[in-house]
C-alpha cells in the first residue's frame, strides 16, 4: 500500500436522498418545496449584472444580514450566513464543541449530526426518545460537551414545546445549546427570541424549506454577538467568501417578500393537515407534524414494500433501514395534485 | 468567564484584502480580473428558471465537471470542484494532511495556508524562500507530512519550472503534494497532466482570476481518482450541496467560452508585460510575473508611504506589514486604462 494513504481523513459519508430527476415523477423525499421562491428572486436575478461576478462577494453577506436582522427584529450582529444551514451547523459543531465531555443529541434526529461529530473528532452521546419519539428533556440535564436539538426533529416531524427547550437552555448554561429549526416555519415554536436571554444559544435556520431556495445554498445561525464572533473568526479562517453574489442578492429579495412567505407556508400546512386526516382514515399512523413532511407507519403494511412500490410508480419518499424507523416513512408535502396522487395510490395500496 | 468560552476554537482569522467601493475608483488590491465573464454567462442568467431553485442542486456538480474533463482532456473522476479554491484547498488540508510530522511550504506564499494548518491543528514548517523570493527545490526533500506549493507563487508573482515541481513530486511519494495554480492561466507550466503519473499529486485551479468569476465562487482540483473521492467523502460528511444552481449553470457556460478565454487571459498578460517594463524605467525593481499581479519594489521610494499615497488617490493596492515583504506592494493588473492611470501616478510620484 501506498505510504500516503495512512494519512488520508477515512470517513463514511453521509448519504443525502437520492434525486431522481424524471419529468412525470413525484418527489417527496428531500423535503424540498413544491412552490417556487418568491417572484421577487426570479425578477431580481434576471436583472443581475454578470460583469459584477469578477468581483468577489461582500464576504460577510452584508445586505442579507440586513434584511433577516429587520425581518425577526433582532440586532446585524447577532447573524452568521452560511453556505445552506449544514454549513452554519457543521461550522459550528467545529468552533463550539472542544470539550472532552460528550455532546448530546437524541438518537432519532437529523443523521448528519453523528457524521460531523465524528468528522471532527468530537465525542457524542445519544439519549433515546421515547416509544412515541417524543425527546425528553431530563436526559440533557447531565454534564455534557454541548446540546443539538433540532426542533421539530427530523424525520419524526415532532415538535417540542419551546418552554422545554428553554428549560434544557436554562440547566445548561456552561456549554452551548444549538437547535436546529429548519422546520420552525412551518408550526413550531421558535427559540430565536431567547438568544437576548441566553449567551449560551445559538439557533440556526435555512432557506431551503420555507423559502423554497435549496439549490441557492442558504442558511444562518442566530445567537449573542460574541458567539457570532467567534463562528466568523473559524469561517474566515476557512474561506472568507462562502456566499456567492447570487444567493446574497436573492437572498434578500426572498426576506422581502413577507406575504408571500406566508401564504406559501400556510398553504403547506393546509394540504399537510388534509393529508394526515387522509391517511389516518386509511390506518396509517401519523404523529402530527410542525414541518413540510409527515411520518408514517401503518400496523398492517410492510413501509419497506411500500416504499419500493411507490417508487416503481415514481414517487420518491424517503426511507431508513435503521433501528426503530425502518418501519417509517417520511413523505414531503408536495403541492395538492401531488399529494392527491400519492394519496389515491396509498388508498389503492392498501386495499390490495 | 463563562464556562462554555473554555470549548470555543479561538484562531487568528486570514484577513483578505479590503473591498473598498468607490465609484471612481481603481481597485488592483484583490487579483480580480478587470474584464467581465464570458458572455455566455450572463445569457445564461437570465435563461435560468428560478422555480428550479426550490430543488437542492446537484451535489456533484456534474455538468460541470463533465465541461472541465472535456477543456482539460482528463477523466471527469479526477475532478473534485467546491466554493472557491479556498474551499477545495481547506478540504484537502482536512482530507490528506492527518500526519505527526510538519506540511512543508514556503515562508512567504499564500497566507491562507498557515491559517488552515492552524485552524486543523496540523503541525508546518515554512523553508525560506531565496534572496530572489525563488523557492528551493531542495529544500522539499526532506521528510515531511505533506507539502503545499503555490505555483505561480502569491504574492511573488514568481513562477518555478514544472520539471522542478515534478522532482519534488517524485522525491516525495509518500505523501500528498499540492500544487496551488490559481494563478497559472497567465503564463505559467501546469503540472496537472503529471496528475495520470503520480498518484500523490493534487492540482488546484479556480474560477476567480483568469475566469473572471471571483463573485461565484468556483474552485477545483484534479488528482487520481482515489484521491478525489476521498476529498468527495470529507465534503459529504460536511455538507452535500455546496455548488448552489447558478455557479454550476454559469461555470459551465465560462469553461464552453474557449476563445473568450484565451482572449481575456492573453490581454492580460500585454498589458502586464508593458506595465512592468514601464515601472522598471522608473527604477522599480519588478520580477517577472507568470500571474495577473506584479511584486513591485523601489530602491529610493518607501513603498508603505507610495501605498498609502496611492490610496488617498483611490489606488488600491496590496501591502503587507510582514517580514522580508514590507518593501514591496502587489499590484493587480487591471485594464489598460486603469493602469495608465496608476502609471501616470507612479511616474509624478517618482519625481517627488
Amino acid at each position: 500500500m501506498k505510504a500516503w494513504k495512512d494519512n488520508i481523513r477515512k470517513i463514511d459519508p453521509y448519504v443525502a436522498g437520492e434525486q431522481p430527476d424524471f419529468p412525470d415523477m413525484i418527489k417527496l423525499n428531500t423535503n424540498e418545496n413544491p412552490y417556487p421562491p418568491a417572484p421577487k428572486v426570479e425578477q431580481a436575478m434576471k436583472m443581475q449584472q454578470a460583469e459584477r461576478f469578477r468581483l468577489y462577494p461582500d464576504t460577510n453577506a452584508t445586505p442579507l444580514v440586513k434584511a433577516l436582522a429587520e425581518f425577526y427584529h433582532m440586532e446585524e450582529d447577532q447573524f452568521f450566513i452560511g453556505v445552506g444551514s449544514d454549513d452554519v451547523l457543521a461550522m459550528s459543531f467545529l468552533t463550539f464543541f472542544n470539550s472532552e465531555k460528550p455532546i448530546l443529541f437524541p438518537d432519532i434526529t437529523y443523521s448528519f449530526y453523528d457524521v460531523w461529530a465524528t468528522l471532527y473528532r468530537i465525542p457524542y452521546r445519544q439519549p433515546k426518545v421515547d416509544e412515541n419519539f417524543y425527546i425528553r428533556k431530563e436526559d440533557y440535564m447531565v454534564p455534557n460537551g454541548g446540546i443539538v436539538l433540532a426542533n421539530p426533529n427530523a424525520p419524526t416531524s415532532i415538535g417540542m414545546d419551546a418552554s422545554d427547550i428553554e428549560e434544557i437552555i436554562q440547566r445548561n448554561q456552561d456549554v452551548i445549546v444549538i437547535v436546529d429549526e429548519a422546520y420552525i416555519d412551518f408550526g413550531g415554536q421558535s427559540v430565536m427570541p431567547l438568544v437576548n436571554k441566553y449567551d449560551n444559544l445559538v439557533v440556526v435556520q435555512t432557506f431551503s424549506k420555507s423559502r423554497s431556495m435549496a439549490g441557492m445554498r442558504i442558511g444562518f445561525a442566530v445567537a449573542n454577538p460574541e458567539l457570532i464572533q467567534a463562528l466568523k473568526d473559524v469561517k474566515n479562517s476557512y474561506n472568507s467568501y462562502t456566499m456567492n453574489r447570487p444567493s446574497i442578492l436573492l437572498g434578500v429579495e426572498s426576506v422581502k417578500d413577507v406575504d408571500y412567505f406566508y401564504s406559501t407556508t400556510n398553504k403547506i400546512i393546509t394540504t399537510r393537515e388534509r393529508v394526515k386526516e387522509e391517511l389516518r382514515k386509511l390506518g396509517f399512523i401519523v404523529p402530527d407534524s410542525q414541518t413540510n413532511f409527515l411520518f408514517i407507519t401503518h400496523p398492517k403494511l410492510d413501509m419497506n414494500d411500500f416504499f419500493n412500490s411507490l417508487r416503481e410508480h415514481h414517487i420518491y419518499v424517503r426511507h431508513w433501514n435503521k433501528p426503530r424507523i425502518s418501519e417509517y416513512l417520511r413523505v414531503t408535502i408536495g403541492s395538492d395534485q401531488e399529494m392527491d396522487t400519492f394519496l389515491s395510490f396509498a388508498n389503492k395500496y392498501c386495499k390490495l
